[in-house]
């Protein structure tokens, strides 16, 4: 546990799936690409959660919950949607076991059990959902129809990363009805812009808002919207998508609506997700060599206090300290632990804290009290100073604010650092392999060409940008005409 | 929606049904036995969830989660246990789809996609768990281990019913580890008890704390506690159980400890838990041939104001009283509605709240303005009284407590008077016939008994009570000594 991890430039993706399981995130499980997500990663993971589900009922949704599975039936009916999850489903087909009569103590699958229509464990549910809304929509009266959902999906991914690609994972959808287009096309631009204000604004992640070409599009939108982040490595992340939906899924469900004029019309909709893949872009944006490094508004303990003491009445007197500096933060709504277990020495007490990416750590020891003093280290900076124990709880509040700005500003120099406008192909790819990061270049427009580049180099269009401006140039590769850069990058 | 439901008298059974439909609370899906729990529903099972999370963490418990399916290698280990569940089990066997050469545009399961080894859907995940905690526990420093999961569960039950007994259901899952058998029974007991007040302080459901009979036991456990809870059709409702599993999992899983002398032990484990089945005892318990009733503490709105007037100048005074009551009660975090909809009458409106068990309804017209009072209803005991503006948030907060305490002294009466001590087995079936409820009574012990009183009265054993005295007996069926009162019940 206390071992040193990989250096990143050594390999960073040892050193990712190191830190994961060291700093007690998450591991492997039994079953094949499931993981566990070990309690002080879920402790985080409850922290995202509870930040969004906020912003989701602050923008008018409501939760609720639809089954985990989809009929083979429902699933086929939007067919581009079952054409691009397919490949990846798993898939009930039984519904009993009974003893095995070859095999004492065994169980087998019973062969009298086969269910009459196979059962795909939902990967997305769109296809369940807008079966549901069938029933729930008849007239603009029932419109918006604003719903999110919390809830764990499978893909059966063949190549599985801790977080970033996992068969199971834990997620919200949401799944909107809209009377007209404007408004479901509105719909889909907030929640992108809420994905933004969290990614930015509460993980310290800054991210580039932007659309996807129609090759990465989610399989039956007509338009997805999403963030995109860059890793430390130079790596794009996907790190949240929204989903213009059209009527496509009114159309495959027949979900119809009798508008103001009293006329049938199909319903506009959306569908919008993050999961737990989050977790991997807040590791890959802000941990380093040490461990893990968390902004403190995602830090299950944003303060941990080690006493440093030799003999008994040290740790007494050292304790009582404490106990006024832990009511002062709690009073300031700051999480802080007493980190007075007898079982670890004061070193190895550190050593796991930094793994785990605690943001402030206060020593206190007999030569502090004597002083009116305690040792403050910062676990972005790894700097440590002394400082007076009057004001400390007003000093604390103003260092976590500052830890989660400077975490902000540190990624977002790196991440502008990393973006490269290019005009030539060997550039390109030169920049790409050295410099890594995301190329703004121009492109034709074309999946052809999208393809092409993707095979040459791994890169692929991680979005067109909504901010980037109008401006004529010759695509990178073929120099045909383009009216506008799109971000390329190498992503996970 | 607004139509009226069949009355209790009439038949529960459809009354129930009528009532989780039309009060939006949930619905049955596509899927066969899977339901949809809809927003309303949801948002009251979110305030059970946020209650209940609180009190596991301040007994010490952290959130985690473990994958979704199960190998079935593993599944089996704990012999018991797998046969308990196994011929309820959904089991994947294929992780792929593709076109169906014989049915353009359909999908099938692909058939070189199948899995070398079957994966059940977990009905519970004390196999997965375990399997995992063998490489979490080495000494006893890592004990105790008390984690939880939320998460959803599927048993495939024949015969289902909305909230009470489905195919998927969303539940959860404690699963704790310890160094001796007297702290896993403290602790299987402390979660019990915790239940227990759960269900009585925040739901206002009186429950009966008690052991269950080795035939009712969850399989693999040693002990299972439980609340029992009673329904207004008399029939019991075990409402939650936490079982003490001894070394079972810990020996089918070879989870083994260094104890504090340095020698190898086995873990002792409990686990518990609680499902969307109580919104099943909720409504049961409290609700009326109007529709849903709600103690405030669940209720996602617990007061709702209903403007009545002709004019848009009456509106437009009203909407400024209205606002004012809104701000009061919002600042005694008071959840609160102004139902100002222009496409429902006030008769519509009433409705409809009481339907779905608004705790406190608020009208006003154009006359209460003119006399500074309000109309104040109160969905419990269905009464109205017509109270001044002045004060009217302290008098509402009051009332919330009383409407609180008022529903569980009614359903702890009709509990009450609904416990029969009887001594012979005419009495005893009598008794089970037309007065219902729970029927005390001595019992020898014997599993023999306890099949052939089921099999004559459809009565089953609910618990031996925690509080019950020794009281020397006869069997109420065999005549041979009994040591104490067990309560029977027919149960759902
Ligand atoms: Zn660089
Ligand atoms: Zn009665």
């Amino acid at each position: 546990m206390s071992k040193k991890l990989t250096s990143r430039a050594e390999d960073y993706s040892k050193w990712y799936n190191e830190l994961v399981v060291k700093a007690d995130l998450a591991e492997n499980s039994a079953v094949r690409g499931c993981m566990v997500i070990k309690p002080y990663g879920y402790a985080i993971w409850e922290k995202m959660q509870d930040e969004l589900d906020k912003m989701f009922k602050e923008t008018g949704h409501q939760n609720a919950y639809f089954p985990l599975f989809v009929p083979k039936s429902l699933f086929e009916a939007e067919e581009k949607n079952a054409e691009g999850f397919a490949k990846e489903c798993a898939v009930v087909t039984h519904y009993r076991l009974q003893n095995d009569p070859d095999n004492k103590g065994k169980l087998r699958v019973d062969p009298k059990a086969k269910l009459e229509e196979e059962l795909v464990v939902r990967p997305t549910s769109e296809a369940i959902i807008w079966n549901t809304y069938r029933g729930w929509i008849q007239s603009y009266r029932d419109l918006p129809l604003l719903i999110n959902q919390w809830a764990n999906v499978v893909r059966w991914e063949m190549r599985t990363r801790l977080f970033l690609r996992t068969a199971e994972f834990l997620w919200q959808e949401g799944h909107t009805a809209h009377e007209t287009k404007k408004e479901a096309l509105a719909e889909a631009e907030l929640m992108n812009d809420v994905y933004a204000k969290f990614a930015e604004n509460f993980m310290a992640i800054p991210v580039i808002q932007g659309i996807k070409t129609e090759s990465e599009r989610f399989a039956g939108a007509e338009e997805t919207y999403c963030i995109e982040a860059l890793m430390q490595d130079g790596k794009a992340l996907q790190a949240g998508t929204s989903h213009f939906l059209g009527q496509n899924f009114a159309k495959a469900f027949d979900v119809k609506f009798a508008n103001k004029e009293g006329k049938q019309d199909y319903v506009w909709a959306t569908s919008w997700g993050v999961s737990t893949r989050l977790m991997g872009a807040l590791i890959m944006t802000h941990s380093d060599d040490n461990g893990l490094v968390l902004p403190p508004s995602l830090a299950p303990n944003q303060v941990v206090i080690v006493p440093i003491y030799k003999s008994e009445e040290d740790l007494e007197a050292i304790t009582n300290v404490a106990n006024t500096i832990l009511s002062e933060l709690r009073g300031k709504n700051i999480t802080v632990k007493y980190d007075n277990r007898t079982t670890h020495r004061p070193g190895a007490k550190f050593a796991q804290h930094e793994l785990q990416g605690v943001p402030l750590r206060i020593a206190i020891g007999a030569r502090d009290l004597a002083n009116g003093t305690v040792e403050i280290a910062r676990r972005d900076t790894l700097t440590k100073e002394v400082v007076a124990m009057e004001g400390l709880s007003d000093k604390i509040e103003a260092l976590l604010k500052t830890i989660q700005k400077d975490l902000f500003n540190k990624a977002l120099d790196f991440r502008n650092n990393h973006i490269t406008e290019v005009d030539n192909f060997d550039e390109f790819i030169e920049v790409l392999e050295s410099k890594t990061g995301f190329v703004s270049a121009h492109w034709d427009g074309t999946a052809e060409t999208e393809d092409k580049i993707k095979e040459l180099t791994k890169a692929t269009i991680r979005c067109i940008p909504l901010e980037g401006i109008e401006e004529m140039g010759d695509c990178v590769y073929t120099g045909n005409p383009s009216k506008r850069r799109v971000l390329f990058a190498k992503a996970y």
